[in-house]
């Protein structure tokens, strides 16, 4: 009953050194976090489902995975007349009188109710057309003749389906049925652990996340169904050298991570949101965005037609015109940002805030980042309320932002704790990995592996040996002995595939000696030494 | 429309103190892992359903957290004929036929068939037969007058009730509306990662796996449906010399964490089977080892007592009686099994493999735990083959076992590949944790938490110190600024809930000198000193 074994698309098994390589990451991101007083909590795997329900849009809830409830999860809903049998009982009774009239014109009847529109159920019936025709059981060429135990046999076979069609509803059954969600990003189950330990916690409160996230997103290259997020945030401040030190803390964690050039793109939504009065479409701010941010992406031209389709005037349109071509140094966009947004405070409220920024950065220095305003930068998220952030990846690697962020002002509210702002960041842990591979940024030591591996000659050897392994796990070198006596080739064979870069062996002779042969793997060098001699020469 | 905040049952959120003290424990068993040779790897959170159920006995099935299947997780389930119709055809059947004849005598007619015994769905007439008589739309008393109409109207009501109650069936349905479940354990995982990716694996591999598992057991102290699993298990040899390594592991984690008076339990499954043989009761190995396990829990007369119930002879029983006394130095233990087992081939087997074990652990030596043999420890679980083991903690805590593992020899079977052996062991974080905690084995600077803090008098002075605090950054010292220039009582207080052994403040005079004014939080004592001095100071 062999079953041959894989694992969920979208998810991956690592193997030690991609999870080396990716705990030299986790390092250097953690390390940052602490350096810059931030503090990690660990918060559940998964969430009551009305914790995560409705905070990520319809999109987010379709992709939020949920999980059964234990043990006979349909009992509640089995006995619970609560659940409505409104549509079943609806369209029992319509069956009901079709199947008495002539069952032959069920489909004509079908048709006519679906011509009628039944509200909000037209799918339903044309789902259930279908169905009934492919009833296996049923033949309907039978069914014109009058053969009334026949009729009574399909009547019967219909609505035991067509019961089984309606009973089925995953919209009505999902609350019933499950109780608990996947957590689907670290942002929601924070603003969680606030309010509900904020008895608890000092505020301003500074903390980091490393943890899991699922979605059921479709996977596609780079982007998983299991992923890791790792998020710094302070929450309780509106201060704006938080802003600033969080693009000192991506340009620590790049900086240590080796990766130059990368950019810390920064825009400000009040700044959108003033373009979007100047224009006349405030009330299609998100529209607007959406569009702007696409500019990278198709160009001045599609973005205005998809601003112009969306019910956003050509007049307004023109008046932004000197945005589609901002460029140069901060300072200077700033300048025009200025002219552009001179009739809305709410603008230059965002204009004030971003070159607050700029300016403390550039008194304080980057090490290897270059901080860039991009007022096309919108990200997806519309809690923004401030400053919005991404950051790209050096432009020799084909890679999108490596990491984002912004503030929220209100995040907490949801969970009965209003007026919180809150501002955080983020780092995507898979895309660093692909981009310090591709530039060879890892570096060579990461392993941990194994420094020596002992040649087992037999039990009276390795018990020899199991004495002097235990002084250099001591010391601190990483030592193994090959478990079995086998043959010595197998045994250097597997020393080598392990790139374990010494091999000890010990026989009669050394043993008799109270000495060892260390043997280089590198340059084939065998030397006979003492246990400190060892320990020296692996170190 | 606030939420009242909460996490489900028997999960947990950690504060960042709770994070450090975990990470501590990690860190350390992490740390002898690796010296010792293994690896890490990491598997999904979820597994397919097929990898998972069935590995742990309809129990375990039970306790598996499943996810649904995103979005509309009934649509396979709706058009698929194959999900059978047959008790809901079988009932619909009887149902009508009762309804038909008089309706009044249904709950008669269901009495009869029960008493008839309908195959496995007894229960089901039960639960019916209340069911029925409790919906509310139908007034039973009005039912013995041949009123056709509403015989007629009570008679679609049961029917379509009815229906809802056969059609959810959560045995049925578990496998059409979930393909996924949350891991049970890392062991399961590990053998399918073994089979699944053995072409890239070098055999024997020593690998470790530290990640949460989750169970829906009923949540009581010390047990929780969200826990963490530390697993080092070898695959592919059989030398007694891994049993032997894991001893010295144990040893190694427990003496680093300080932890002493460590007793690891050992015995072999090998023994227990030598045992049953030669009391004649060699079919009745697990009822006579669950029996044998709560000897400590229940005394001699009581496991003998469970022995006798489960049809194990009192002869049998009789020739045991040297081992409920079986005390001692493990040789003697050992010398005294050799007369017990003296025939049984396999026991004798199983004497044979702990002595070497034993032998060499008192060559190579243990730090702090100590070994100690124990006939009466199974575990409960059925697939360990050889070793047994079990950590308890030291006598003067209240605690369980705080480790365990064992020699498995065809695990990685179930997925199609025989024949290959494993041991391994485990710890168990949650009660470690707690133990130390007790006895206070929790080094003081484990927390990593803010070691200087910037007083905020304003702007200027905040640019000022941003400047040197990158500095303070880079020597390694975890620095922050309070965000707000908020009033200085505030910021103190700040500075004290949060333990910062120094702060810094810098004003107007300060600046001129470029120099820092540094208080010492704990001495209250204040000094002025240039950037380096207060580096110097810190560390």
């Amino acid at each position: 009953m062999a079953q041959k074994p894989s694992i969920p698309k979208g998810t991956r098994d690592f193997s030690p050194i991609e999870v080396a390589k990716r705990n030299y990451i986790f390092g250097v991101i953690k390390s940052s976090f602490e350096r810059f007083g931030f503090q990690p909590i660990e918060t559940p795997s998964f969430e009551n489902s009305d914790t995560l329900m409705g905070k990520y849009g319809d999109e987010g809830d379709r992709l939020i995975f949920k999980i059964l409830n234990s043990g006979d999860f349909y009992k509640s809903l089995r006995m619970d007349d609560e659940v409505t049998l409104y549509g079943l009982e609806k369209f029992y009774n319509y069956l009901d009188k079709s199947l008495d009239n002539n069952i032959g014109t069920l489909m004509d009847s079908i048709d006519n109710e679906l011509k009628l529109g039944y509200k909000k159920n037209e799918n339903y019936y044309k789902t259930i057309k279908g169905y009934i025709l492919n009833i296996k059981e049923i033949d309907f060429s039978k069914l014109l003749p009058l053969d009334e135990d026949y009729k009574s046999k399909c009547r019967k076979i219909i609505l035991l389906r067509c019961a089984r069609l309606f009973l089925l509803d995953s919209t009505t059954h999902i609350s019933k049925i499950s109780e608990k969600a996947l957590r689907y990003d670290l942002t929601v189950p924070f603003a969680r652990y606030v309010v509900q330990h904020q008895n608890d916690i000092t505020f301003p409160f500074k903390r980091y996340q490393i943890q899991p996230v699922w979605r059921a997103d479709r996977p596609q290259k780079g982007r998983f169904r299991e992923f890791y997020q790792c998020d710094a945030d302070v929450v309780g401040s509106t201060s704006l050298l938080q802003e600033v030190e969080f693009v000192q803390l991506y340009d620590d964690v790049f900086h240590k991570l080796g990766l130059e050039g990368v950019t810390i793109k920064i825009n400000n939504r009040k700044i959108l949101s003033g373009i979007a009065e100047v224009i006349g479409a405030k009330d299609k701010l998100i529209d607007f965005t959406v569009a702007l941010d696409k500019l990278d992406k198709i160009g001045e031209e599609k973005v205005k037609e998809e601003m112009i389709s969306k019910g956003i005037s050509k007049e307004g349109i023109a008046k932004l015109q000197p945005l589609f071509s901002l460029k140069g140094t901060f300072e200077s966009q700033i300048e025009s940002l200025n002219d552009i947004l001179s009739a809305s405070d709410e603008g230059l409220k965002g204009i004030e805030e971003l070159a607050f920024i700029n300016t403390a950065i550039n008194n304080v220095g980057l090490k290897t980042a270059s901080l860039q305003l991009d007022v096309t930068l919108a990200r997806g998220l519309n809690y923004y309320t401030g400053a919005i952030f991404e950051v790209s990846a050096p432009e020799k690697v084909q890679m999108g932002s490596i990491g984002g962020g912004g503030r929220y002002d209100d995040l907490t509210g949801i969970f009965g704790m209003p007026d919180v702002s809150g501002v955080g960041i983020s780092f995507g842990l898979d895309r660093i990995y692909l981009v310090l591979e591709e530039l060879h940024l890892f570096p060579e030591t990461i392993a941990n592996s194994v420094e020596v591996l002992f040649i087992n000659f037999g039990d009276t050897e390795a018990f020899y040996c199991l004495k002097a392994i235990a002084k250099l796990r001591e010391a601190g070198l990483n030592t193994e002995i090959y478990p079995d006596a086998a043959k010595m080739k197998k045994q250097m064979n597997y020393a080598n595939k392990r790139d374990i870069p010494f091999v000890v062996l010990v026989g009669e002779e050394e043993m008799k000696a109270n000495s060892f042969t260390l043997k280089n793997m590198k340059s084939g060098e065998q030397t006979k030494c003492s246990l400190s001699d060892l320990i020296q020469a692996i170190q």
